[in-house]
Protein backbone atom coordinates (compact mmCIF):
# COMPACT_ATOMS: atom_id res chain seq x y z
CA UNK A 1 0.00 0.00 0.00
CA UNK A 2 0.93 3.31 -1.06
CA UNK A 3 0.47 5.87 1.80
CA UNK A 4 -0.11 9.64 2.54
CA UNK A 5 -0.51 11.93 5.26
CA UNK A 6 -2.05 14.63 4.56
CA UNK A 7 -1.31 18.37 6.83
CA UNK A 8 -4.23 20.56 7.19
CA UNK A 9 -2.55 24.03 8.03
CA UNK A 10 -4.97 26.78 9.81
CA UNK A 11 -6.04 28.41 12.84
CA UNK A 12 -9.23 28.65 10.99
CA UNK A 13 -10.06 24.86 11.22
CA UNK A 14 -8.90 24.54 14.73
CA UNK A 15 -11.19 27.63 16.03
CA UNK A 16 -14.24 25.52 14.88
CA UNK A 17 -14.39 29.02 12.38
CA UNK A 18 -14.14 27.02 9.21
CA UNK A 19 -15.11 23.66 8.43
CA UNK A 20 -12.87 21.67 6.60
CA UNK A 21 -13.60 20.55 3.82
CA UNK A 22 -10.43 19.50 1.77
CA UNK A 23 -9.33 16.09 3.36
CA UNK A 24 -12.23 13.82 1.72
CA UNK A 25 -12.14 15.61 -1.59
CA UNK A 26 -8.19 14.71 -1.53
CA UNK A 27 -8.31 11.18 0.13
CA UNK A 28 -11.02 10.51 -3.35
CA UNK A 29 -8.79 11.72 -5.83
CA UNK A 30 -5.23 10.19 -3.93
CA UNK A 31 -7.04 6.90 -4.72
CA UNK A 32 -8.05 7.10 -7.96
CA UNK A 33 -4.02 7.19 -7.75
CA UNK A 34 -3.59 4.51 -5.44
CA UNK A 35 -2.47 6.25 -2.96
CA UNK A 36 -4.06 5.63 0.51
CA UNK A 37 -4.58 8.46 3.12
CA UNK A 38 -3.30 6.73 6.34
CA UNK A 39 -3.20 9.88 8.75
CA UNK A 40 -4.00 13.36 8.56
CA UNK A 41 -3.04 16.25 11.02
CA UNK A 42 -5.01 20.02 11.62
CA UNK A 43 -1.84 22.06 12.53
CA UNK A 44 -1.97 26.08 13.33
CA UNK A 45 -0.17 29.00 11.82
CA UNK A 46 2.71 28.07 14.05
CA UNK A 47 6.03 27.86 12.03
CA UNK A 48 7.76 25.55 14.76
CA UNK A 49 4.46 22.88 14.67
CA UNK A 50 4.53 22.76 10.94
CA UNK A 51 8.23 22.45 10.70
CA UNK A 52 7.90 19.48 13.00
CA UNK A 53 5.16 17.61 11.41
CA UNK A 54 6.38 17.80 8.00
CA UNK A 55 9.83 16.64 9.22
CA UNK A 56 7.88 13.35 10.96
CA UNK A 57 5.97 13.00 8.46
CA UNK A 58 7.89 12.89 5.66
CA UNK A 59 9.92 9.76 7.12
CA UNK A 60 6.43 7.63 7.86
CA UNK A 61 4.37 8.03 4.75
CA UNK A 62 5.45 7.65 0.99
CA UNK A 63 3.54 11.20 0.49
CA UNK A 64 2.90 14.44 2.07
CA UNK A 65 0.09 16.68 1.31
CA UNK A 66 -0.66 20.14 3.28
CA UNK A 67 -3.30 22.49 2.35
CA UNK A 68 -3.49 26.00 3.59
CA UNK A 69 -0.91 28.78 4.50
CA UNK A 70 0.51 29.82 0.71
CA UNK A 71 -1.53 32.94 0.29
CA UNK A 72 0.02 36.59 0.28
CA UNK A 73 -0.79 37.58 3.85
CA UNK A 74 1.62 37.63 6.76
CA UNK A 75 -0.31 34.49 8.00
CA UNK A 76 1.07 32.23 5.05
CA UNK A 77 3.92 31.00 6.17
CA UNK A 78 3.85 27.10 4.78
CA UNK A 79 6.11 27.83 1.94
CA UNK A 80 8.84 29.04 4.27
CA UNK A 81 8.25 26.23 6.30
CA UNK A 82 8.56 23.90 4.03
CA UNK A 83 11.84 25.23 3.26
CA UNK A 84 13.10 25.45 6.47
CA UNK A 85 12.19 21.37 7.06
CA UNK A 86 14.22 20.35 3.93
CA UNK A 87 17.19 23.29 4.98
CA UNK A 88 16.61 24.51 1.51
CA UNK A 89 16.42 28.24 0.42
CA UNK A 90 13.52 30.30 -0.79
CA UNK A 91 13.68 31.79 -4.18
CA UNK A 92 11.45 33.58 -6.55
CA UNK A 93 10.75 31.19 -8.91
CA UNK A 94 10.40 32.99 -12.35
CA UNK A 95 7.93 30.89 -13.69
CA UNK A 96 5.40 31.50 -10.29
CA UNK A 97 6.46 35.21 -10.98
CA UNK A 98 5.01 35.23 -14.64
CA UNK A 99 2.34 33.59 -13.68
CA UNK A 100 1.08 35.92 -10.92
CA UNK A 101 2.17 39.33 -13.12
CA UNK A 102 0.13 38.17 -15.42
CA UNK A 103 -2.74 40.24 -13.76
CA UNK A 104 -2.60 43.75 -14.01
CA UNK A 105 -2.72 45.22 -10.67
CA UNK A 106 -1.20 48.65 -8.92
CA UNK A 107 2.50 47.62 -8.19
CA UNK A 108 1.77 48.20 -4.21
CA UNK A 109 -0.35 44.97 -4.13
CA UNK A 110 1.84 43.29 -6.61
CA UNK A 111 4.49 43.55 -4.22
CA UNK A 112 1.78 41.33 -1.97
CA UNK A 113 0.91 39.14 -4.54
CA UNK A 114 4.25 38.59 -5.42
CA UNK A 115 4.85 36.47 -2.27
CA UNK A 116 3.10 33.90 -3.42
CA UNK A 117 6.05 33.47 -6.27
CA UNK A 118 8.60 32.74 -3.71
CA UNK A 119 9.44 29.24 -3.79
CA UNK A 120 11.89 26.52 -1.74
CA UNK A 121 15.05 26.51 -4.40
CA UNK A 122 14.43 23.38 -6.71
CA UNK A 123 10.83 22.79 -5.75
CA UNK A 124 8.70 21.70 -8.56
CA UNK A 125 5.62 23.82 -9.66
CA UNK A 126 1.81 22.18 -9.27
CA UNK A 127 -0.40 23.79 -11.32
CA UNK A 128 -3.74 25.92 -10.73
CA UNK A 129 -5.45 27.07 -13.51
CA UNK A 130 -6.96 29.93 -11.17
CA UNK A 131 -3.55 31.86 -10.60
CA UNK A 132 -0.50 31.69 -8.57
CA UNK A 133 0.88 27.74 -8.26
CA UNK A 134 1.59 25.01 -5.16
CA UNK A 135 4.72 23.09 -5.35
CA UNK A 136 6.32 20.07 -4.76
CA UNK A 137 9.76 18.99 -2.77
CA UNK A 138 10.77 15.70 -2.68
CA UNK A 139 7.55 13.90 -1.64
CA UNK A 140 5.89 16.27 -0.11
CA UNK A 141 2.85 18.39 -2.01
CA UNK A 142 2.20 22.17 -1.51
CA UNK A 143 -1.64 23.02 -1.99
CA UNK A 144 -3.95 25.94 -1.33
CA UNK A 145 -6.58 25.68 1.62
CA UNK A 146 -9.16 27.35 -0.02
CA UNK A 147 -10.92 24.16 -1.92
CA UNK A 148 -11.60 25.46 -5.28
CA UNK A 149 -7.78 26.14 -5.87
CA UNK A 150 -6.74 22.79 -3.73
CA UNK A 151 -8.84 20.67 -6.32
CA UNK A 152 -7.23 22.68 -9.41
CA UNK A 153 -3.96 21.37 -8.22
CA UNK A 154 -4.93 18.01 -7.56
CA UNK A 155 -5.62 17.89 -11.58
CA UNK A 156 -1.75 18.24 -11.70
CA UNK A 157 -0.86 15.68 -9.21
CA UNK A 158 -1.03 12.52 -12.02
CA UNK A 159 2.39 12.16 -13.60
CA UNK A 160 3.43 13.61 -10.12
CA UNK A 161 2.21 10.79 -8.11
CA UNK A 162 3.23 7.07 -8.50
CA UNK A 163 0.39 4.68 -6.64
CA UNK A 164 -0.89 1.25 -6.45
CA UNK A 165 -4.13 0.11 -7.24
CA UNK A 166 -7.03 2.07 -6.20
CA UNK A 167 -9.14 0.83 -3.42
CA UNK A 168 -12.70 0.28 -4.32
CA UNK A 169 -15.51 -0.09 -2.05
CA UNK A 170 -18.96 -1.62 -1.69
CA UNK A 171 -22.12 -0.24 0.95
CA UNK A 172 -24.97 -2.05 1.38
CA UNK A 173 -27.36 -0.42 3.67
CA UNK A 174 -29.97 -1.99 5.85
CA UNK A 175 -32.86 -0.05 8.52
CA UNK A 176 -30.89 -2.42 11.21
CA UNK A 177 -29.10 -1.56 14.43
CA UNK A 178 -25.47 -2.08 14.93
CA UNK A 179 -25.96 -4.90 17.66
CA UNK A 180 -28.13 -6.82 15.79
CA UNK A 181 -25.35 -7.20 12.94
CA UNK A 182 -22.40 -6.87 15.17
CA UNK A 183 -22.06 -10.65 15.75
CA UNK A 184 -21.89 -11.74 12.50
CA UNK A 185 -20.20 -9.00 11.06
CA UNK A 186 -17.22 -9.86 13.39
CA UNK A 187 -17.21 -13.64 11.66
CA UNK A 188 -17.22 -12.01 7.99
CA UNK A 189 -14.11 -10.00 8.76
CA UNK A 190 -12.53 -12.88 10.28
CA UNK A 191 -13.16 -14.60 7.41
CA UNK A 192 -11.92 -12.47 5.01
CA UNK A 193 -9.34 -10.10 6.55
CA UNK A 194 -7.96 -8.85 3.42
CA UNK A 195 -11.13 -7.15 2.85
CA UNK A 196 -11.83 -4.32 5.37
CA UNK A 197 -15.29 -3.97 6.59
CA UNK A 198 -16.66 -0.90 8.32
CA UNK A 199 -19.99 -0.31 10.03
CA UNK A 200 -21.80 2.97 10.01
CA UNK A 201 -25.03 3.89 12.27
CA UNK A 202 -27.06 6.66 11.32
CA UNK A 203 -30.60 7.60 11.81
CA UNK A 204 -32.58 9.04 8.86
CA UNK A 205 -36.35 9.09 7.51
CA UNK A 206 -36.78 8.86 11.17
CA UNK A 207 -35.37 5.64 11.88
CA UNK A 208 -32.20 3.71 12.78
CA UNK A 209 -29.61 1.81 10.50
CA UNK A 210 -26.43 1.13 9.50
CA UNK A 211 -24.26 1.29 6.29
CA UNK A 212 -21.97 -1.64 6.00
CA UNK A 213 -18.47 -0.85 3.61
CA UNK A 214 -16.20 -2.97 2.13
CA UNK A 215 -12.59 -1.50 1.50
CA UNK A 216 -10.52 -3.18 -0.76
CA UNK A 217 -8.36 -4.15 -4.06
CA UNK A 218 -9.28 -8.29 -4.17
CA UNK A 219 -12.81 -8.03 -6.26
CA UNK A 220 -13.19 -11.43 -5.84
CA UNK A 221 -13.13 -11.33 -2.23
CA UNK A 222 -14.91 -8.35 -1.50
CA UNK A 223 -17.76 -9.84 -3.85
CA UNK A 224 -17.77 -12.98 -1.56
CA UNK A 225 -18.11 -10.72 1.16
CA UNK A 226 -20.66 -8.68 0.14
CA UNK A 227 -22.86 -12.00 -0.71
CA UNK A 228 -22.43 -13.04 3.01
CA UNK A 229 -23.52 -9.60 4.10
CA UNK A 230 -26.25 -9.13 1.82
CA UNK A 231 -27.55 -12.90 3.44
CA UNK A 232 -26.45 -11.39 7.39
CA UNK A 233 -28.94 -8.62 6.23
CA UNK A 234 -31.68 -11.13 4.72
CA UNK A 235 -31.33 -13.58 7.91
CA UNK A 236 -32.15 -10.52 10.22
CA UNK A 237 -35.83 -9.49 8.54
CA UNK A 238 -34.21 -6.51 6.33
CA UNK A 239 -33.65 -5.39 2.69
CA UNK A 240 -30.13 -5.10 1.78
CA UNK A 241 -29.98 -1.23 -0.09
CA UNK A 242 -27.23 -1.50 -2.70
CA UNK A 243 -24.80 1.12 -2.25
CA UNK A 244 -25.99 2.34 1.37
CA UNK A 245 -28.71 4.44 2.85
CA UNK B 1 -3.29 28.92 27.21
CA UNK B 2 -5.32 25.42 27.84
CA UNK B 3 -4.51 23.08 25.03
CA UNK B 4 -6.44 19.95 23.65
CA UNK B 5 -5.97 17.41 20.80
CA UNK B 6 -8.89 16.00 19.01
CA UNK B 7 -7.90 12.15 17.62
CA UNK B 8 -10.92 11.64 15.14
CA UNK B 9 -10.55 7.37 14.75
CA UNK B 10 -12.27 6.23 11.74
CA UNK B 11 -11.33 4.66 8.51
CA UNK B 12 -14.09 6.24 7.05
CA UNK B 13 -12.96 9.95 7.19
CA UNK B 14 -9.67 9.07 5.81
CA UNK B 15 -10.90 7.41 3.17
CA UNK B 16 -13.36 10.40 2.53
CA UNK B 17 -16.37 8.58 2.38
CA UNK B 18 -17.49 10.29 5.49
CA UNK B 19 -17.37 14.09 5.84
CA UNK B 20 -15.62 14.89 9.01
CA UNK B 21 -18.07 16.72 11.38
CA UNK B 22 -17.15 16.41 15.24
CA UNK B 23 -13.84 18.59 15.10
CA UNK B 24 -15.73 22.58 14.69
CA UNK B 25 -18.16 21.29 17.07
CA UNK B 26 -16.21 19.85 19.81
CA UNK B 27 -13.69 23.46 19.00
CA UNK B 28 -15.93 25.66 19.62
CA UNK B 29 -17.73 24.17 22.74
CA UNK B 30 -14.04 23.45 24.25
CA UNK B 31 -13.55 27.11 23.57
CA UNK B 32 -16.67 28.06 26.06
CA UNK B 33 -15.04 26.30 28.53
CA UNK B 34 -11.98 27.85 28.03
CA UNK B 35 -9.94 25.37 26.20
CA UNK B 36 -8.57 25.65 22.69
CA UNK B 37 -7.81 22.68 20.06
CA UNK B 38 -4.25 23.61 18.73
CA UNK B 39 -4.11 20.52 16.97
CA UNK B 40 -6.06 17.07 15.82
CA UNK B 41 -5.17 13.93 14.06
CA UNK B 42 -6.94 11.84 11.81
CA UNK B 43 -6.29 8.32 12.44
CA UNK B 44 -7.53 5.02 11.12
CA UNK B 45 -8.92 2.11 13.07
CA UNK B 46 -5.95 0.65 13.97
CA UNK B 47 -4.94 -0.44 17.21
CA UNK B 48 -1.04 0.34 17.11
CA UNK B 49 -1.71 3.66 15.92
CA UNK B 50 -4.43 4.64 18.18
CA UNK B 51 -2.67 3.76 21.20
CA UNK B 52 0.86 5.50 19.84
CA UNK B 53 -1.27 8.67 18.91
CA UNK B 54 -2.44 9.11 22.26
CA UNK B 55 0.21 8.22 24.23
CA UNK B 56 2.14 10.96 22.51
CA UNK B 57 -0.55 13.33 22.79
CA UNK B 58 -1.84 13.02 26.14
CA UNK B 59 1.68 14.14 27.56
CA UNK B 60 2.12 17.25 24.99
CA UNK B 61 -1.48 18.62 25.47
CA UNK B 62 -3.01 19.80 28.16
CA UNK B 63 -6.66 17.52 27.58
CA UNK B 64 -6.84 14.93 24.73
CA UNK B 65 -10.66 14.32 23.01
CA UNK B 66 -11.14 10.81 20.72
CA UNK B 67 -14.22 10.59 18.58
CA UNK B 68 -15.23 7.32 16.92
CA UNK B 69 -14.70 3.63 17.79
CA UNK B 70 -17.08 3.47 20.67
CA UNK B 71 -19.99 1.12 19.14
CA UNK B 72 -20.91 -2.87 19.53
CA UNK B 73 -19.21 -3.42 16.45
CA UNK B 74 -15.93 -5.57 15.51
CA UNK B 75 -14.03 -2.17 13.87
CA UNK B 76 -14.73 -0.44 17.23
CA UNK B 77 -11.66 -0.95 19.47
CA UNK B 78 -10.99 2.69 20.92
CA UNK B 79 -12.11 1.96 24.53
CA UNK B 80 -9.50 -0.97 24.11
CA UNK B 81 -6.91 0.95 22.41
CA UNK B 82 -7.15 3.76 25.49
CA UNK B 83 -6.74 0.79 28.18
CA UNK B 84 -3.88 -0.28 26.29
CA UNK B 85 -2.56 3.48 25.92
CA UNK B 86 -2.73 3.46 30.21
CA UNK B 87 -1.65 -0.01 30.68
CA UNK B 88 -5.21 -0.68 32.42
CA UNK B 89 -7.79 -3.61 32.76
CA UNK B 90 -11.07 -3.64 30.64
CA UNK B 91 -14.06 -3.87 33.11
CA UNK B 92 -17.64 -4.41 32.40
CA UNK B 93 -18.79 -0.77 34.02
CA UNK B 94 -21.84 -1.51 35.91
CA UNK B 95 -23.71 1.65 35.86
CA UNK B 96 -22.61 1.58 31.60
CA UNK B 97 -24.37 -1.86 31.52
CA UNK B 98 -27.32 -0.88 33.63
CA UNK B 99 -28.08 1.98 31.32
CA UNK B 100 -27.20 -0.38 28.02
CA UNK B 101 -29.80 -2.89 29.50
CA UNK B 102 -32.29 -0.35 30.19
CA UNK B 103 -33.19 -1.06 26.18
CA UNK B 104 -35.60 -4.76 25.72
CA UNK B 105 -33.88 -5.91 23.34
CA UNK B 106 -33.23 -10.09 22.46
CA UNK B 107 -30.38 -11.64 24.51
CA UNK B 108 -27.90 -12.17 21.21
CA UNK B 109 -28.31 -8.69 20.31
CA UNK B 110 -27.35 -7.47 24.31
CA UNK B 111 -24.56 -9.38 24.30
CA UNK B 112 -23.24 -7.29 21.36
CA UNK B 113 -24.58 -4.15 22.95
CA UNK B 114 -22.67 -4.62 26.33
CA UNK B 115 -19.64 -4.44 24.31
CA UNK B 116 -20.03 -0.77 24.80
CA UNK B 117 -20.09 -1.30 29.06
CA UNK B 118 -16.52 -2.76 28.67
CA UNK B 119 -14.51 0.61 30.02
CA UNK B 120 -11.26 0.77 31.33
CA UNK B 121 -10.90 0.29 35.17
CA UNK B 122 -11.17 3.34 37.02
CA UNK B 123 -12.46 5.30 34.27
CA UNK B 124 -15.61 8.07 34.78
CA UNK B 125 -18.56 8.02 32.49
CA UNK B 126 -19.41 10.84 30.36
CA UNK B 127 -23.11 10.78 29.96
CA UNK B 128 -24.94 10.66 26.99
CA UNK B 129 -28.73 10.89 27.14
CA UNK B 130 -29.15 8.40 23.70
CA UNK B 131 -28.13 5.72 25.59
CA UNK B 132 -24.46 4.20 26.11
CA UNK B 133 -22.04 6.87 27.53
CA UNK B 134 -18.42 7.55 26.86
CA UNK B 135 -15.44 7.89 29.40
CA UNK B 136 -12.86 9.68 30.33
CA UNK B 137 -8.67 8.08 31.13
CA UNK B 138 -6.93 11.21 33.52
CA UNK B 139 -6.71 13.66 31.22
CA UNK B 140 -8.39 11.78 27.87
CA UNK B 141 -12.01 12.02 26.88
CA UNK B 142 -13.78 9.21 24.98
CA UNK B 143 -16.42 10.28 22.96
CA UNK B 144 -18.94 8.84 20.23
CA UNK B 145 -18.08 9.35 16.53
CA UNK B 146 -21.73 10.14 15.56
CA UNK B 147 -22.26 13.86 15.30
CA UNK B 148 -25.36 13.80 17.45
CA UNK B 149 -24.11 11.75 20.54
CA UNK B 150 -20.69 13.01 20.22
CA UNK B 151 -22.59 16.46 21.02
CA UNK B 152 -24.95 15.15 23.67
CA UNK B 153 -21.35 14.15 25.67
CA UNK B 154 -20.08 17.39 25.03
CA UNK B 155 -22.89 18.36 26.82
CA UNK B 156 -21.37 16.56 30.04
CA UNK B 157 -17.98 18.18 30.20
CA UNK B 158 -18.52 21.31 31.95
CA UNK B 159 -17.67 20.24 35.70
CA UNK B 160 -15.05 17.92 34.09
CA UNK B 161 -12.82 20.56 31.69
CA UNK B 162 -10.83 23.08 33.33
CA UNK B 163 -10.13 25.82 31.17
CA UNK B 164 -8.94 29.42 31.35
CA UNK B 165 -10.81 32.62 29.42
CA UNK B 166 -12.74 31.66 26.53
CA UNK B 167 -11.27 33.46 23.05
CA UNK B 168 -13.48 35.74 21.63
CA UNK B 169 -13.29 36.75 18.01
CA UNK B 170 -14.28 39.84 15.75
CA UNK B 171 -14.86 39.08 11.98
CA UNK B 172 -14.85 41.41 9.31
CA UNK B 173 -15.64 41.48 6.07
CA UNK B 174 -14.65 43.11 2.72
CA UNK B 175 -14.79 42.89 -0.83
CA UNK B 176 -11.08 42.98 -1.30
CA UNK B 177 -8.27 40.81 -2.20
CA UNK B 178 -5.93 39.61 -0.12
CA UNK B 179 -2.98 41.32 -1.63
CA UNK B 180 -5.08 44.50 -1.36
CA UNK B 181 -4.73 44.14 2.45
CA UNK B 182 -1.79 42.04 3.27
CA UNK B 183 1.04 44.39 3.86
CA UNK B 184 -1.68 46.80 6.33
CA UNK B 185 -2.51 43.48 8.18
CA UNK B 186 1.22 42.62 8.54
CA UNK B 187 1.82 46.11 10.36
CA UNK B 188 -1.40 45.59 12.44
CA UNK B 189 -0.20 42.14 12.86
CA UNK B 190 2.91 43.10 14.43
CA UNK B 191 1.53 46.25 16.16
CA UNK B 192 -0.91 44.59 18.24
CA UNK B 193 0.98 40.68 18.60
CA UNK B 194 -1.56 39.20 21.50
CA UNK B 195 -4.64 38.82 19.13
CA UNK B 196 -4.18 36.49 16.32
CA UNK B 197 -5.06 38.11 12.77
CA UNK B 198 -6.20 35.84 10.45
CA UNK B 199 -6.99 36.97 6.49
CA UNK B 200 -9.54 34.08 5.21
CA UNK B 201 -10.10 34.90 1.20
CA UNK B 202 -13.28 33.66 -0.58
CA UNK B 203 -15.30 33.87 -3.68
CA UNK B 204 -19.07 34.96 -3.33
CA UNK B 205 -21.99 36.20 -5.07
CA UNK B 206 -18.84 36.24 -7.75
CA UNK B 207 -17.19 38.08 -6.32
CA UNK B 208 -13.61 37.87 -4.32
CA UNK B 209 -13.87 39.28 -0.97
CA UNK B 210 -11.97 38.79 2.22
CA UNK B 211 -12.67 37.79 5.87
CA UNK B 212 -10.35 38.98 8.58
CA UNK B 213 -10.73 37.43 11.94
CA UNK B 214 -9.39 38.97 15.28
CA UNK B 215 -9.22 36.55 17.76
CA UNK B 216 -7.72 36.32 21.93
CA UNK B 217 -8.73 36.99 25.17
CA UNK B 218 -7.89 40.55 25.46
CA UNK B 219 -11.06 42.33 24.80
CA UNK B 220 -9.16 46.07 24.31
CA UNK B 221 -6.70 45.25 22.02
CA UNK B 222 -9.09 43.17 19.96
CA UNK B 223 -11.10 46.34 19.61
CA UNK B 224 -8.27 48.28 18.87
CA UNK B 225 -7.15 46.38 16.06
CA UNK B 226 -10.54 46.08 14.92
CA UNK B 227 -10.68 49.79 14.60
CA UNK B 228 -7.30 49.44 12.76
CA UNK B 229 -8.34 47.33 10.50
CA UNK B 230 -11.89 48.87 9.45
CA UNK B 231 -9.83 51.86 8.73
CA UNK B 232 -7.36 49.55 6.35
CA UNK B 233 -10.84 48.54 4.13
CA UNK B 234 -11.84 52.40 4.21
CA UNK B 235 -8.58 53.24 3.15
CA UNK B 236 -8.55 50.25 0.12
CA UNK B 237 -11.84 52.06 -0.92
CA UNK B 238 -14.72 49.31 0.22
CA UNK B 239 -16.82 49.15 3.21
CA UNK B 240 -16.50 46.76 6.50
CA UNK B 241 -18.92 43.88 6.81
CA UNK B 242 -19.29 43.83 10.67
CA UNK B 243 -19.60 39.51 11.55
CA UNK B 244 -17.99 38.90 7.96
CA UNK B 245 -19.04 37.85 4.72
Amino acid sequence: MITACVIIIGNEILSGRTQEANLAVIAKELNELGVQVTEARVVPDVATTIINTVNEVRVKFDYVFTTGGIGPTHDDITADCIAEAFGLDMIMHPEAEAIIRQRDVPEDIMRSRLRMARIPEGAILIKNEYGPPGFQVENVFVLAGVPMVARAMLRDLPGKVKGDKPFRSITLGAYLGESQVAAGLAEIQSAIPQVDLGSYPFYKNERYGTNLVMRGTDREAMSVMADRVRQLIVDCGEQAVEGGI
